[in-house]
This record gives C-alpha cells, sequence and structure tokens, in this order.
C-alpha cells in the first residue's frame, strides 16, 4: 500500500517542527541533569557523577525517542494539555537511550571507544563513573516523570513509569541486550533476530509513541493504530541501523562503523542480504503509514515525517 | 534519653513478626522475578537473564528493607489497606538494593567475590550478565510499583515511585556510591561521612520507611516522626556496619570483612575510634526510638524492635 499522505501536506513543515522540539528536549535535559534534581532530599548529587551523566546524553544523539513522544503527543490535539508531561516523557526516554548506551560501551560489553564523535563514557571518566552515570540516569529518568510540584497527575505519571519501566527492562531493553549478548557468533533465525530487536531496541521506541499518546486523552482505536506504528517504528529502525552498519562510515554514524560483521553479530543483512534488507525497511515504512491513516488521529504530520526520515537514511 | 518501650511490649512477639514478614517478601520476590514478569508486552524476559537476576536477590540477604516497608506500613493501623502496595513497596526497595550490590561488586568497583556467602553475580555469570541484571533489576523494582491490574491506587504508584527513583538516584544511593569511589585514600570530616553514608545507604533505608507509610494514611505528625526515626536508623544502620566490619569475620558476615582498612576507605571507626563509634550508634537508636514515642503512631512495636536489632548486631 502507497501513503498518500507526505511530510509536507497541509503547510507541515517538518524542519521547523524538528528544530523547536530539540530545543526544547536540549534545554529541558541541561536544566534537569544537575546537582539538585531531587527536591525532597537534603542533598544535591555530587558534581563529579552529575559531570558524567551531563556528557552522556547531553550535546548528542538524535533525539528520535522525544520526537516520536511529541509527535505522538500532539496527534491527539493541538492545545497545551499534557504538554508538560509529554516534556517529561521525552527526556526520560532519551535518558533510559542515553544510560543503555553507557553501559553497552563498556569494556565487558560492546567494548567501543567512540560514541556520538568522541570518546565513551567510561574512556572519559571510568569504567566505575561509567557504571554509576548509566545507574543514575535510569533513576533519573523515574524522577522526571514523578514531578513533586503537581504538574503531572497521578494517574499519568503512574502509565509513564509503568510503560517506560516495561520497556527497559527485562522484557525490554535489557533483556533485548541479554539476547544480543549470548547471540554473538550463532545462527538465527529471521524470528528470532526480529524477536531480539523487538525488545532491545523496538520497546523503548515504542513506548517513547505510547508514552506520547498516554499525556494526551487517547481514543481505543487511535491507540490501536499507534501500537501498529510502534512496533514498525521499532522494527524499522533496527534495519535500518543493520544497513547503515555496512554502507556508512564512521564519521557519518558518529560511532564505529562495521562492528556488527567484525564481532560476527546477526543482523538483517547478514541474514536477508542488502537489498532484500532495504525492501523490509521500505515495506515497514508503508505499515506504519497505513496505521496512521486508519487510526482517526487529528494530526499524524509529525508522526508520518519522522518514519520517513527513520527509512529514508538508508533506503 | 532512654526509651521506655522494648520490643516486647504489649505481648509483641517480633520473632513470629518478622519470620512471617520474611516469607511473604521471599514468596513475591520469587514470584515476580519471573520470565513473563511484563504483562503488556508479547515477549517475555530471556531465561538467561531472569537466572542471573533471582540469583542475585533470591536466598540471602536480611530484607532489613523490605522489614522497615512492613513495620511503618503496619503502624498505622491493623487493618488491609495498602497491605498489597506495601508487598510490593517492599520488593521494590530490595531489587533496588540487590541491584546496587551486584554491580558494587563488579571489577571496576569494589571487585569482590563472595557475598552472602555465595560467589558474587559477575563470578557466577561473568561481567555483562551481571551489569544487565543489575539494569533490569532497577526497572523491575519500578516495574512492581505500577501494576496494571488495578490493584494499587494510580496517586499511591506515582508517590512510590517518586520515593524510590530519588532514594536510588544520583541524590541518593547513586550519588552517595560516586562520593564513595572519590574518596578512597583521602581523609574525610565526620560531617562529609556523614553526608557520604546518608546518600549511599542512608537515603533507601529512609525512603523504605516513609514508602511503608506512604502505603497506609500517614498523618503529617506521625510522618514526621518517621522521617526522623529512617534518618537515624539510616546512619545507624552504617555506623554499625564500619564496627562489623572491623570486629566480625568474614563467615559471620556473609562478605568479606576488613576491606575497608584495607581498601584505605574512611569509616566511623577510622575516624571516631571503636568505643565511640558504638556509643554513636546507641545514641541514634534512642533518636530513633524518642522520634517514634512523640510520632502518635498506633503501633509501633516492629519499627522499635527493628532499630534494636540492627544496632545490637554491633553493641
Amino acid at each position: 500500500m502507497e501513503a498518500t499522505m507526505t511530510p509536507l501536506a497541509s503547510g507541515f513543515d517538518f524542519d521547523i517542527w524538528m528544530t523547536e522540539r530539540l530545543a526544547k528536549v536540549e534545554q529541558a535535559l541541561d536544566r534537569w541533569i544537575t546537582t539538585n534534581v531531587s527536591a525532597g532530599l537534603d542533598h544535591g548529587a555530587p558534581a563529579a557523577l552529575v559531570q558524567a551523566m551531563r556528557y552522556a546524553v547531553l550535546d548528542g544523539g538524535k533525539r528520535l525517542r522525544p520526537l516520536l513522544v511529541f509527535a505522538a503527543h500532539e496527534a491527539f490535539n493541538g492545545s497545551n494539555d499534557g504538554v508538560g508531561a509529554a516534556l517529561r516523557a521525552a527526556c526520560a526516554v532519551e535518558l533510559i537511550h542515553a544510560y543503555s548506551l553507557v553501559h553497552d560501551d563498556m569494556p565487558c560489553m560492546d567494548n567501543d571507544v567512540l560514541r556520538r564523535g568522541k570518546p565513551t563514557v567510561h574512556v572519559q571518566f571510568g569504567q566505575a563513573s561509567a557504571l554509576l552515570a548509566g545507574d543514575a540516569l535510569q533513576a533519573l529518568a523515574f524522577e522526571l516523570l514523578t514531578p513533586l510540584d503537581g504538574s503531572v497527575a497521578p494517574v499519568i505519571q503512574a502509565q509513564l513509569c509503568a510503560l517506560l519501566a516495561r520497556a527497559a527492562g527485562s522484557a525490554g531493553m535489557a533483556g533485548g541486550q541479554a539476547i544480543d549478548l549470548a547471540s554473538v557468533g550463532h545462527t538465527l533465525t529471521e524470528d528470532q533476530l526480529r524477536e531480539m530487536h523487538q525488545l532491545k531496541t523496538g520497546a523503548l521506541l515504542h513506548a517513547s509513541v505510547i508514552m506520547g499518546a498516554t499525556c494526551a486523552t487517547p481514543s481505543a482505536n487511535a491507540l490501536e493504530g499507534l501500537h501498529i506504528y510502534g512496533h514498525a517504528m521499532g522494527l524499522a529502525f533496527q534495519v535500518v541501523d543493520d544497513i547503515l552498519d555496512v554502507t556508512a562510515d564512521s564519521a557519518t554514524l558518529g560511532k564505529t562503523a562495521g562492528k556488527d560483521a567484525e564481532q560476527d553479530k546477526p543482523t538483517y543483512v547478514s541474514l536477508m542480504g542488502l537489498d532484500a534488507s532495504k525492501a523490509y525497511a521500505r515495506d515497514l515504512l508503508q505499515q506504519a503509514l497505513a496505521a496512521l491513516q486508519s487510526s482517526g488521529l487529528h494530526n499524524a504530520h509529525a508522526l508520518q515525517a519522522l518514519a520517513h526520515m527513520v527509512v529514508h537514511r538508508a533506503c
């Protein structure tokens, strides 16, 4: 099925939309990763730890997960309902993503020295600090979702924490990383590879979409469409990542290219070949766009544009 | 000030109380650390990861934090209000504690090979699995606090997540560990040592007390008393830990004794001497008991008994 809408339909300017939201999330992360995040305790966070946390999060990254949160939230209404919650959710998913990169880069995991064009956190600050910074970033995500100032309704706080915890945990991201770890040097079927990626990267991308919607008041039909969109985007992102690991260079990626093949990791490209992987990514894009079309959302332009952006990086 | 009440006042049998609660928390942890914790996702957690998580948590540990949750909750009423929430909070604080031990034992941190009389998680399963198991245990704590079955009111879920995230994060436990890391080989003042411990161990012990109370309907006066109790117990626990590191052997502790002195870590004993440390622990016990007496709690027997138990391990 071919989607009929394009990112620029109805005068929607995706570049302006993205620039504004990236600035918002960057400012918020900068403000919230500080030495005194935790009102309610007598003490602030130690400066050295916060420095490593800020290094891990600020000034880098595509911020795809925050953008998905904003896009899903804004798909429901043009009002300001839930804007504060959506900003917190956007930062929280990025903190979980950032912590997973810090731990994933450590010598006992992928042992990577370059991330977003900079030395990885353990190279810059030492392994112990990287370990603690990652741990503290995960906790901070849940701090952000539970403000003490009454700005987010408790029922929304609870739903956001529930979604994020499950996406991050043993049946989500951490579980996917464990399968990834165990799969090096093994042959996986396409189903097994898909299952691994649905946990490792798909769960948090999917949760970003659903958390954004949760900050609005989603109808069941719209939520159903977003579930399909979120799953398709989660898979598409990984297929594209596998393609880029083969076709792009380290400078373009901001991380070490060709690592998957070097480490004998199963990927979509190693399993299906390059052309079939690209066709699969394009198919997932169409699935995502079709789900949006049938969901009855008020304003799906940003969600559509993000889907195009993810897939067109590689295809 | 001398406390007038004793653990056995009013026919309260602490041993029976503790045995029953330890059994409850053990059963619940066993049930909740499984391959299908996360209802709402298509996939279960991978068995290898769950195996490491279970090894880290089950069959070991004094479960002091869960006991504090139960005792604080039950101090408010004799009814069943909030029993389900308290059990979840009890398990959640233990999961945070357990994950911190797993990461703390890793070679890049304390490099410890013995914990609760067993090989540490990274010795048993490898460093990468230990890292991921710790990460997943932290997420699981927040999963437990946000059940999807309607059994815990959203406002309670939100409050419990807020308390736990702040106690675990950069201005709590992780922050304290960062200060601890930076302080090896340095001379700390008593104030600096106290601040480090208030973050590293005090914050989670204090949160255990307040989370238990949150599952009931605490009055402001009672909550004030529990804050003082929680702070005093957090400090007392660490003073006692420092004393035992000098006076007990590894078999009694279930971990390597004498490590603090060996690593040139500042402790209460190295700073104040053994006798003054013991006197300080006894003073903190009296502070905790006095706070309970003035708090107007219905039933503070278990809280009193736990305070005695912590301090009398060493004094």
